[in-house]
């Protein structure tokens, strides 16, 4: 099969590759029904993570179950299954409390650029739809598979609930996301941090009631105008640099919450100031495989469309235009079909 | 009346101040029946946080109200009160979901180890006892003004409920109470990080059910050790250097509680780090008032013995000798009264 490598910076190739086979009992074989570029592939693809060896891509993905090792229960061949970056057993005693992406056995999924791609832990990682999904279903539940999950554990993590003012920090697919978990939270404000007018009309299509375009003490100003003088009760950080966590931490009340869900690049937070800040810090990868079942029912039940972030579609070979968009800002998120089965 | 001034590093001196007068009409003035020295003091008397004038210390005391201001309609002369370090009004959206140490009008004490001491806004700020206290209640009494709510914010904020398992680094008396806060709030297994015969002693007695003598990666080896590789729920972080706040991170199970109550010192969080540990982190200056009545309740009712901490009494012209027995680690903490009333 052909699969998706970063070879250098902004050097990605679509090449033959072995194909994947069950190697442990434990193991499954998905067949790709639909994939994508997440944003921090973008890590590696603009050599900020460095990159030491042909590297294949991809840990976002959703499909039809090809064969499964022979201790496998819970999925069968022919099912349409969603699973997460990290794999997991889902019961050891960190999965057990809902953080499943720290399982004591977790393995990271990176090859899933691919028309096939196997999945480690399969009963304990992915969880069926209830029946094969219509093509329109797609988007949205390849989204559950990081993104969606991890705007919604963005939006856990930082205590959104009825009532809530909140602020988010990236106007990423995630950033997004984050708006479209807080409306489902009930949050009564919230406010996008956004200068990308296309950017802007999704996130007030996702719930957003406010949008702020300045950056830094500026958006912290306009943040604690908004919120006469307070600040937001919950913060989401979408983003992973230090600026982005300083204005997130800025815009935050005392008591209030901030959540992180970006892999902080070069960031350092002064222990003093966080202590009185006064605010709750919580992040980390976030546990999709605890949200699963909750956002397969509701995007199943038409409730939560997070599909609508892929603004671009691209067969699986030009995934390098699909990085390249993304990488340029001219596309929010790029999803990627197999060839031949569009 | 004399007071107590910080004049440079281990420059301690008891000497003639000017009496406290009622300024503004929210002001209460306080007989102090008892002070005391802080942890926290220890940072200016070695000269960590640096001395730029002669400065009166103190911010624990509780006492009786000598005087109102015309506005004041709480508490009245003659009562018996106890208020934090912070001044608070207790109206602000801050104060009202509990950060009353953030208060937006909030002022420091720093004049309390003296025989009269004024308080800002003494509606917000002070509780008065259900009558006046017997004198073995005092140094309980006294201990909620700063330590037993600092060690109580600890647990609090590091989530510690029935069943969990927790530890404290730190074994000064935040740390102490904080495992007798830990005890109160039903914690299962309580490890107390402690290399000092009498204050292990003293945490047992508090309800510390293990006892770590090791630090840094040897203490983080060995809380994995007793909690079967996983971590404690919640680890309260009663310190404030670079050493201590890794060490608790490194004890705190994925998915779990870390707090610092410990004003942190030179302290720089990698953020990275922070991400993947995956723990929630709250900390900051402890909103004592918001406790004051529960702790006043447990106290009265003789279920709680914080008072337990003070484990050196003089009177407070022996002011120096007392921080000097604290510096020195001769002594866990030193109450002070005012000279003639023992």
């Amino acid at each position: 099969m052909q699969g998706t490598v970063l070879y250098a910076p902004r050097d990605i190739r679509f090449e033959e590759r072995e194909e994947p086979k069950i190697i442990r009992p434990t193991d499954a074989i998905i067949r790709t029904s639909v994939t994508c570029v997440c944003g921090s592939d973008l890590w590696p693809y603009r050599g900020i993570n460095p990159i030491t060896q042909p590297s294949p891509m991809g840990h976002e993905y959703c499909g039809i179950v090809e064969e499964v090792g022979s201790a496998v229960k819970s999925v069968k061949p022919g099912q349409f299954v969603i699973g997460s970056f990290f794999t997991s057993d889902n019961t050891c005693p960190t999965c057990q409390i809902g953080y499943q992406s720290s399982c004591q056995q977790r393995e990271v999924i990176n090859t899933a650029q691919a028309p096939l791609v196997r999945i480690p832990l399969a009963d304990g990682s992915l969880v069926a739809t209830p029946d094969l999904p219509s093509e329109e279903l797609l988007p949205s539940l390849l989204a559950l598979s990081d993104v969606m999950g991890t705007g919604w554990f963005a939006a856990d993590a930082a205590n959104v609930k009825s009532g809530s003012t909140v602020a988010v920090v990236g106007d990423g697919a995630v950033g997004l996301l984050g708006v479209l978990s807080a409306t489902q939270m009930g949050a009564e404000r919230i406010i996008a941090m956004s200068r990308h007018p296309s950017r802007q009309k999704l996130a007030r299509e996702f719930g957003a009631t406010d949008i702020v375009e300045e950056r830094g003490q500026g958006a912290i100003d306009r943040i604690k105008e908004i919120t006469k003088g307070i600040g937001a009760d919950s913060v989401l950080e979408c983003v992973g640099t230090q600026e982005s966590m300083l204005q997130a931490k800025g815009c935050t009340r005392p008591g209030g919450y901030m959540s992180f869900v970006g892999v902080p690049h070069g960031v350092e937070l002064n222990g003093q100031e966080l202590f009185f800040s006064h605010i709750h810090l919580h992040g980390g990868p976030a546990p999709v495989r605890r949200y699963l079942p909750e956002l397969i029912q509701l995007v199943w039940n038409r409730e939560i469309n997070p599909g609508k972030v892929f603004d671009l579609k691209l067969p699986l070979d030009k995934v390098a235009e699909g990085y390249r968009a993304m990488d340029e800002r001219r596309a929010i998120k790029t999803l990627l079909y197999p060839n031949g089965t569009k």
